[in-house]
């Protein structure tokens, strides 16, 4: 029988394998006090099974509060799988099982969900990405090198034809790739279909002028049917990626919008700190991710190096191969990783060492528009950095003859060397 | 201009009043560079504002790994608020802008929601729950005293013919509710619709012989459009209540289902323990309650006292009287509170006493299945609990002449105790 199998970091004030035999438990047939109805036969059929446990250390005190207490609390990894037919390909019942009441054992002082084997037979029933790093590759007319993207800023504020106007700016200066802030939905201030018409005309016109048009994620996060109705006028405008925020609109949202969705997805994991700031408990993004892919994004955003947020480098690179790895041999359901927050000229060259490519939409707001020289200049900057780092050469040594990449090391030294 | 308001409690390497400057910039009209575009006139309009600022106290450590480091950690409240322009009447995107990115700022080493203040024009535009209180009474028949339900256990692993057969044997019982485990969906191994019909046919079948027709809530997790599915189901059989997993199906998930439902929506905060379970980041349940009676929830879990998980009793109960009070004066929006995990005859009292009324459903999963002499025997055993209380009579007294709470009270001691 097919099975799903995850992995957690937990710490228990009853020890590991006693914690994993509860964990198991509470996510299938167990209940407090074992029930006649719990027999054998029924338990060889549903059950969860501990597939592996580790111990890995112990702390005098726990991590989070617990209302159990120990002499100790030890720390291990446990492996636990479940089979297929408990829950079928249904993503959202699959999340409940593997990230549901878990997190309240009073067993468990400290969990992760930190690993997640996903079966065939699971991806296969699961659309996963529609277009992925090559299909948007060719809606952007972008063959090689990252894409470059912007951010819509200020945030909010800018009205429906003050947005469009920073848009034709944009798209003269070169952009790729420009997407809504996720603050930026439908309020009275911007609304929607209004700078949906304006910006597609502003890409339209410049698409006419120069032969390429820029790729522009509308946030299109609401209600289901009225994320449908913005595809729907964003297919009709030939407008080329539709923006969700992830965490508002959960794995059900994220599937009805990929199943009405003619664009690629542009997922926006805001609210992710609350699922994976804290060491003690939530979800790694290798995991979460995995369950993103395969409801249907296509662009997932992973932070940047040396961001204004929290997030370590190594979380940072961590997230990004993640995304594009192959989910497994036969259906790898690839995504398009995207960096940004505090993004700028410096970041490019160690993002393409970290991945070993450039498919990755590369998102500056500031690293772009603040560019003492204009956008035009900005982006210029960010092309060059990865000239360099593709010829192997040092962005300072390229800067020497690349005026544009020259202002921006110097102009946003401060903003990568105070991470 | 209406605004809408959220308090955070929160910890910082740059202080208090400076942390309250950067949320508010990085949720509305910020950048990490001021453009020219952010004028005076923009930030009057749109910029979100800080409503209050009060520290509390300070650490010599950060609470949570935090990019930025400082000489001490400053810990205080922070209110801020923003016009209800930037994202008009939408759940999902003010979601996005109370609570995201902020929880991965390098300027917090703590931050937990804590505080939301819903504009009546808010509340009024949210279709809130459809039948709250009443008419979960009504619909259940129980005029009066505490709902008492239960939930099929084992979770998982009964057929549909096996869970019918526990249904007959709870309605003959005399249970008033009765709900799949949010573990239970619509798996090859129990098919939703099967089970949906077998339930359903047990439940008539019972109604007609004693007029009263247990609710069952029906677990219809999936994606929008089988969800939607479900319900016709559901209704097509006179079914009486819809169970959704909240983490599962987003806000926008839990709109749609309270568009399409004719019945009454049970809310079940599967992995509530993610937001909730680390003191240093998260959302308090009192802002999340709110967040989920606006899109719809007429029943929202709120763990129990002396639970099997780790919430506190004080945390029980905020969050259960979080439920039942009004939103505002005008659109009072309320929902029912639901008791579970770990319930006995020994907490109805306790329950009764911290909310003031009997208006909650009490599920018992072990305290009923387990009494020794019966599911029958643990019902009775509740609603004598529940009278003992109403009469003023301490339970150990009021068992002295009731032999099922009496039996009720000893086999379950050791669960309550425990905690």
């Amino acid at each position: 029988m097919t099975r799903l199998q995850a992995t957690y970091d937990i710490e228990s004030p009853v020890g590991i394998q006693r914690a994993a035999e509860v964990m198991a438990g509470e996510q299938s047939t167990g209940t407090f006090s074992r029930l006649a109805s719990e027999t054998d036969a029924l338990r060889d059929k549903s059950a969860a099974r501990i597939e592996a446990v580790t111990i890995t250390g112990s702390a005098d005190h726990p991590a989070l509060p617990c209302r159990l207490s120990g002499v100790t609390y030890e720390q291990g990894r446990v492996t636990i799988s479940w089979p297929m037919d408990n829950f079928g390909p249904s993503l959202t019942n699959i999340l409940a099982t593997i990230a549901g009441n878990l997190f309240e054992l009073a067993e468990l002082s400290a969990i992760r969900l930190v690993g997640l084997d996903v079966p065939e037979a699971l991806a296969q029933a699961c659309p996963g990405p529609q277009y992925g790093i090559s299909g948007t590759r060719a809606l952007m007319g972008v063959d090689s090198g990252p894409m470059i993207g912007t951010i819509v800023k200020p945030s909010v504020g800018l009205s429906a034809s003050q947005t469009a106007a920073l848009v034709s700016d944009l798209a003269a200066a070169g952009i790729d790739f420009v997407k809504d802030d996720e603050l930026q939905g439908n309020g009275p201030a911007c609304p929607f279909e209004d700078r949906t018409r304006q910006v597609m005309q502003a890409i339209d016109t410049a698409a006419q002028k120069d032969g390429r048009k820029v790729m522009y994620a509308f946030n299109i996060t609401d209600e289901i049917d009225a994320m449908r109705r913005n595809l729907d006028l964003l297919d009709s405008l030939g407008a080329t990626c539709a923006m969700v925020s992830l965490h508002s609109i959960g794995l059900a949202g994220l599937r009805a919008v990929r199943d009405h969705s003619p664009l690629p997805i542009h997922a926006h994991r805001n609210g992710w700190g609350l699922l994976s700031r804290s060491p003690h408990i939530g979800i790694a993004f290798p995991v979460m991710q995995k369950m993103w892919r395969l409801a249907g994004a296509d662009h997932l955003h992973v932070n940047g190096l040396a961001n204004k947020f929290t997030e370590t480098d190594a979380v940072v690179t961590e997230a990004a191969r993640a995304v594009q790895a192959p989910l497994n041999d036969t259906v790898p359901h690839r995504a398009l990783p995207v960096f940004s927050s505090g993004q700028t000229a410096w970041q490019v060259g160690p993002t393409m060492e970290l991945l070993g490519n450039d498919d990755f939409l590369f998102c500056a707001g500031g690293g772009i528009m603040s560019h003492p020289d204009g956008p035009a200049a900005g982006i210029t900057s960010l092309r060059q950095a990865a000239a360099a780092q593709k010829e192997g050469v040092r962005v300072e040594e390229y800067a020497k003859e690349h005026p544009e990449l020259a202002t921006a090391l110097v102009t946003f030294k401060s903003a990568v060397t105070r991470s």
